[in-house]
């Protein structure tokens, strides 16, 4: 419930976009994992903003302090704590956004659910900038996953409706991605940059949709029902903020064509069960059938515009013109990218944690 | 996890399609809230099988026994309890689809999963069958839902790409869905069963999407990320077999439109905030914003279609043809709608009944 | 919370004692666990009420229906569902309970939560009927434990202050334990006998403790803090009606002597690490040692007792004298001694599907 | 689980006693209550050490930094997050407690468990210090619950055998504790605190009990069976270092008095129904009654005492002489009683937040 996930681990995210710090625990870890500091780094790198044109020129250098649950290099059982203190803060005023929340933005539901004792700053609790902490977690389990011969990885599939490729859904071309603007192919990247410029030109914004996939997963993950893996990684990659949908596999396909052609005919390959193809996504009946999975998540285009806007005065319970000051994204998909792959990554993790499947057989 | 959900509400779903009964638990429900079982059963029969020509025959009566937790037409603060004896079972001979997986279906995973020791019999526990006990609590959870004002109705909304129109999201027509085949647009039903009727002939099956609308929610409703309506929802969406698709609000549109374009401008109306467009689907930031909530689910094509399919033997780990026999719905969808409204009844039941909000202002 | 147990198994338990039926869901099971309903009913018939001279003399016989999760004598991975049907009831009126509440019964708090819409015959969901589901779940985790070398049994310790002996903390008896009136040294059964049948004769109850032993635990069982085998045991066993008490290892002795007297040294054995005394009852740090756990719980007396009572008229607000008609157990220390072993069971095989100890070593 | 406790809240606890830090997350809390940090500090030294001449000389400031959570002295709906730094650490060489386990410790259970990974470091997460966040936590939950009109109040009830007063279960004397050594009956302190000095002159250690009472609860507060009040109470009690036994009401008296003396006869006084006695310790059937709660917790001698004691080698599998360096409590009891406190706090304070108790009458 609210900013905890998990069954077997506990993730557990705090902070405010502009209070003291952010940061995250994580219970429920085996001891005896390592934990590679510097590739940590890296992976949160490619979330941080400030670092190319296409992203707020807010420059935090999101470098996590351990407070416990390491020791000397690997996990020691104690849960897992680590803290980013927020440096760059209160350079925007953010006093009249409580008055008049911004269209789009939580600052309207959070007035009302927290009746004014919110912290508003930069979005409080709502901001995008809580994606840091997942990103922690999210970048330990990765590194485990890895370890297990797991392989996580994510694209932008779309921005302002221009698509990149698909990934192949068979065999998913991971390292094909290009490592700073993180495309299939790279000749349909300057046609995303453009849109995004031109948003920006205009004040503007777009949204897009990131597709992840997992490579690695053994067969018979996951639990029936609500335990589902499509119900487990859905649930954490909500908690993004600006997802705004989450399909499997051939996803909207689905909704068109026949049965006939979606069902995945089972094959024998060196003497593996395999599949001719890969709608399902690699999961079938909530469990993981040892294919790639395969998911997609629609972003929406960043609320934080500086085009005028209406609001309304929450005091004077009139209309009113909004223009948010500050610099923002114009488009949060770019950075987002490794937010889903850690996102999908603390789902799995806790999903191999908890897995009750037989190991004998009948 | 598993076939358990809810925060303050503890589901708990149990049974398999051709085992002894299926039924449920519900666990944390207040005391006095009444039941009518009449009501509820109408509910029931909107999903039961083998009530007009677009299903399957096999008919149950899907009809409850309480055994726990209702007395004198009231909850009496116990665990709510309600089993439904399977009758019309073993028809079909399903010793060979253990060797045999369905593609498309959960066979082949759950025998990975339980080593052989699975209940292959009609799919078992992930068989559609569950989805009756999920409709008693959902049934349930509804009848308390429009006791506070809130209402809850679905239309199908795609089936085989030919679309019902939307709901108008400020006003969702709750009242305009055909109460036989749940479309809002009846002009439009005729191709969609034309559709459902050629796949059934062909020996075929076709997919679609189910729109859900709930109204009457107040604003202030959910918890900061993994608590969010959408994670909320989601999760138990994507418990219904063949869900492979879940999005809110204006969901793909998102990902194509401007901010300028998707972000609702708050208005003031009669004393009242409100927004003068929902693209939002009733949701910022994860918690409700008073407007209604609205979201589609994607549904895959029914895996089980009597034109042959290549699977493999798991004994003989060869490939083999599998013709599956019985008769099966060529689409699922009408029969999902209500499903996808007691899924939705659950979710936001629990989100009141764990709702933290404060009432003092600041 | 609430009717609901454990971490990785999900325990669910319904019912009425005076309702429909009793039962009981137990989802998060391993598929191919064997399951003996034989064993499973002698160990229920150790709690059936009607079988001797100090229990009540209402006869049912407690025999499980299982609605799921088994096929062909091994789990099959699906929730288990089990349910015995109410077939002796209502023989008293309790009509006149429900508002003059019985002292020390639930009664009164039922009656203030539920605000008169709970089920007081019987004590309802209250009543320690509602132990006969908790022992068929514990009875079969009792049954899987054994599997893996865990054995668990508890004895009567002491009725009205008379003391059978204790376990010898090293190597308890479980062996020694009589069958009928379960106890260590039989020669102390007589009293204990006759001090049930006096506080019976004079329409009066006792009550008294159960001490348990669970051997052949591995050591590093449990979790830190919140999740220590004290905690997990603790939390169920006063779900049990009536335990007002628990303690482990030495228990008050801990009170009373000196650090050096309870410290229990290390030795080595036969090349394994053992302790040379174990007042600690096999968990240190909420971990187990290896050593054998054990633990007692305290029974308060039955309240039901036929003597006059001063309760008072809940709709006229005025003290009643209170005769509870109908026959009870003057001392439920006898048949409590399967539930706390039952209690034991789940706690135990919970914790080992939730371990997640390294395998690793540095 | 494990550091994580909590229903409607979720308190998770890191950080080990010789780590960078130590603290805690609590989620869930609703916006806009108070929190009064100067009160707060003053409830934590009460736990603090180098006090008195009856703690460690270990000094911490134990001074809590909040990092989220908190805004202009009210909470503010995101989690709340609070560290306190370790300053005053390694002072001693634990090196060798890795190879060579303190009897009594969980030195050699964290060594099983997490395979030499562990922080053994002063008992790394294990260690008593870890308490401190544990009050963070509970102070905050005792200072809303006093906003509420409900007080908590702990004293010393036993050392060495040693008895203070008991509560009056009718009217606990929270007032009359005294606030430096905390117990009813101050003629009673010397010969405590001459145990104490006695044990540590020796080099020795004595434990003993706490009791805890709970006044201006409501009645019908707790849930059935595991959810009740005792079983919530107990689960956190247990997550305290060095408790091995918890008692509700008149306890150990349970097991030895005739049910026509422990049943607490109803009365109506004032107009308001009351009981005329409180053996049951303000719960019946996991509910309260509207009577104080109490309870009384065992706690063992300090396992750190400077007498050699016999241990292993675990590198050499042979019998070691053990002597602990550094000086410690020799009675962990006197600054336990703020940890009860916290504890009872945090365990009411979720239950408020659960709870679902009708508000209709029938």
């Amino acid at each position: 419930m609210s900013s905890t996930y998990g069954e077997s681990l506990k993730l557990s995210i705090f902070g405010q976009s502009h209070g003291p710090a952010i940061g995250m625990t994580l219970d429920g870890i085996p001891a005896g994992l390592p934990v590679d500091t510097e590739k940590l780094q890296t992976f949160l790198n490619r979330r941080a903003p400030g670092q190319n044109d296409w992203s707020t020129p807010r420059k935090e250098e999101d470098r996590p302090e351990f407070l416990g649950g390491i020791l000397d290099g690997y996990t020691c059982g104690a849960p897992i704590a680590a803290v980013i203190y927020n440096k760059n803060t209160r350079s925007v005023d953010y006093a009249n956004l409580k008055d008049c929340p911004r269209p789009g933005h939580a600052d309207y539901t959070a007035q009302i659910k927290y009746g004014g004792f919110q912290d508003a700053a930069g979005g409080g609790h709502f901001s995008g900038r809580l994606t840091a902490p997942l990103c922690i977690a999210g970048g330990l389990c990765k590194q485990w996953l890895e370890e297990m011969g797991i392989r996580i990885g994510a694209h932008i599939y779309m921005i302002a409706g221009w698509e990149d490729n698909k990934f192949n859904p068979l065999q998913p071309e991971l390292d094909a991605i290009d490592p700073v603007f993180p495309i299939i192919n790279a000749q349909l990247g300057d046609e995303m940059k453009k849109r995004i410029n031109k948003a920006r030109a205009q004040g503007d914004s777009v949204g897009g949709m990131i597709e992840c996939a997992i490579i690695g997963l053994p067969a018979g993950l996951g639990e029936p029902m609500f335990g589902g893996v499509e119900s487990k990684i859905a649930q954490i990659v909500y908690g993004i903020p600006a997802v705004k949908g989450v399909e499997f596999g051939a996803g909207l396909t689905f909704a068109y064509d026949l049965g006939s052609e979606m069902n995945d005919a089972y094959t024998v390959e060196d003497g593996q069960i395999t599949a001719a193809s890969n709608s399902a996504g690699g999961i079938l009946g909530g469990i993981t059938t040892g294919m790639p999975v395969i998911f997609r998540a629609i972003f929406k285009p960043t609320p934080s515009i500086s085009t005028p806007q209406q609001s309304v005065s929450l005091s004077r319970m009139e209309e009113q013109e909004l223009i948010v000051k500050g610099r923002h994204d114009p488009c949060i998909v770019p950075r987002a990218v490794p937010v889903v792959e850690a996102a999908a990554a603390i789902a799995i993790y806790d999903l191999i944690l908890s897995n009750t499947q037989t190991t004998r057989r009948k």
